[in-house]
């Protein structure tokens, strides 16, 4: 059985790390999933005026504050990409590629994705288009997958359905791939858009196209309520309450995902409220 | 006819301030009422590790840190103690003691109270009982009023009201009074309720009572509905959405005075989203 956490915080931005601190100081158990660079947007950051205590800094000073703050507090980031969020009724379980965590409350400060979906991508989404290659990969045995990779993590899903599909198809808009086994066909090109009928056929390149029966867009972020199945979305961000809960008891949003504006401060305090929340709901069982 | 301001911030606490600061970096004229200390209960509390970017920090150190963040920014916090917000349909009017404010929107931030009412304090409010002596002084006149003062700014209502009353009892539960003109009569003893029939008849003290036509409350926070006639108000709070928006349109609150969990980051967090939704608000008229 696995180990069971009391609060698994899947995101390490601002919203992620400030609901970190707060479960912590009040004494539950706690697993953030994340990057140990914490936040891909902050890191970008070329300067921060308005988050308070800290006038005319670079992203990158902001997020070493925030990682000596973590360090400080002995809080620990888990480099595992999180595939999806499961209510369980009891508990939840969170899966990534190769492991399954469970928890007793879930926090979601997943961020937003700023890549637009390609023309098609939504009509045909769950018609042969996915995100998460591994989760459908036996749909897939001896069949055409073109995989679209936003970034480098994605080489490992194109690598694994290799083993599964008679076809692989790898579109790495990032750049070159660095570690991407012999037998996947790698393709140069800008995605543009995905045809079908009933079901998806097709991925149009800027320069050619590439037939399949499955085509996977691997962005960091997924569609909220693919990462959470059967939760409440409003226009496109996780539809929370002022105490950050979600229609799912034990589960809360926080930061960017929860809707605009999109700022550090406003979802690290998210992300306070998200946790206090969670321990009085923890308390309360 | 007075200076119009974008924005007025009602309080100096990490809401109040992340507002300003948030609302100067958008260019708008703003102008934020409080103490050049900021917030007593920070400047109380013995450790913060919750602050995301401050670890096992004092409260006053975090004081320091928000006050050299507004003065690199050059806000400026106007020493004046607000009586009230009006909505005036097309702009607010906040008063001081002194002064008549305007602004197009404001955010109150004010905070809360963590002074119990008296017994008898909100069955006579309206009758007898009130937390603004300057305001009401005109219905006392050549009356006996008793005021029970929380700090010592309340010694100047008390000193204005004897210009007024026919006598003045003056209860100073802070201490020893420093600024009170002769002919006030100062009380020892710790105010215990408010009794009376249909109207407030005498204040109760540990040691002996006051017969009094009008007994004063006056606290660093008065009654939000107090504050600002006609605003909706929630168990105690203002009620806002996850705009920070109140029933009143450009009126915003943010931080404590918006509902619990209490937390620094959780207000200054709400401050940043009260100014940016003013801002908005601002720019669509």
């Amino acid at each position: 059985m696995s180990e069971r956490y009391d609060i698994i915080i899947v995101g390490s931005g601002p919203a992620g790390v400030s609901a970190a601190i707060n479960g912590v100081i009040r004494n539950k158990k706690v697993k953030v999933f994340g990057s140990k660079h914490l936040s891909d947007k902050l890191e970008k950051a070329p300067r921060v005026d308005n988050y308070l205590g800290y006038h005319a800094v670079s992203g990158p000073e902001l997020k070493d504050v925030f990682v000596e703050h973590l360090n400080q507090m002995n809080i620990d980031i888990t480099e595992e990409k999180v595939d999806a969020v499961y209510a369980m009724g009891e508990y939840f379980a969170v899966t990534t590629k190769d492991n399954t965590y469970e928890a007793d409350s879930v926090i979601v400060a997943s961020g937003v994705s700023n890549k637009k979906s390609l023309p098609g991508e939504e009509a045909y989404l769950g018609k042969g288009v996915g995100y998460c290659a591994t989760c459908d990969a036996p749909i897939y045995k001896n069949k055409k997958v073109a995989i679209v990779a936003y970034h480098k993590h994605a080489e490992e899903e194109a690598n694994y359905m290799l083993d599964v599909a008679s076809e692989v198809y790898y579109v790495p808009v990032y750049g070159q791939p660095e570690k991407i086994r012999e037998g996947v066909k790698v393709i140069a090109g800008k995605p543009k858009q995905i045809l079908g009928s009933e079901h998806a056929e097709k991925l149009v390149l800027s320069d050619g196209e590439i037939l399949a029966d499955g085509i996977f867009i691997l962005k960091d972020s997924v569609a909220l309520d693919q990462l959470v199945p059967g939760v409440d979305i409003l226009e496109n961000h996780f539809n929370v309450n002022r105490n950050m809960e979600t229609n799912i008891p034990g589960l809360y949003a926080a930061g960017d995902c929860t809707g605009k504006p999109y700022q550090y401060l406003k979802a690290a305090g998210e992300g306070q409220v998200a946790a206090l929340n969670a321990v009085s709901y923890l308390d309360k069982r």
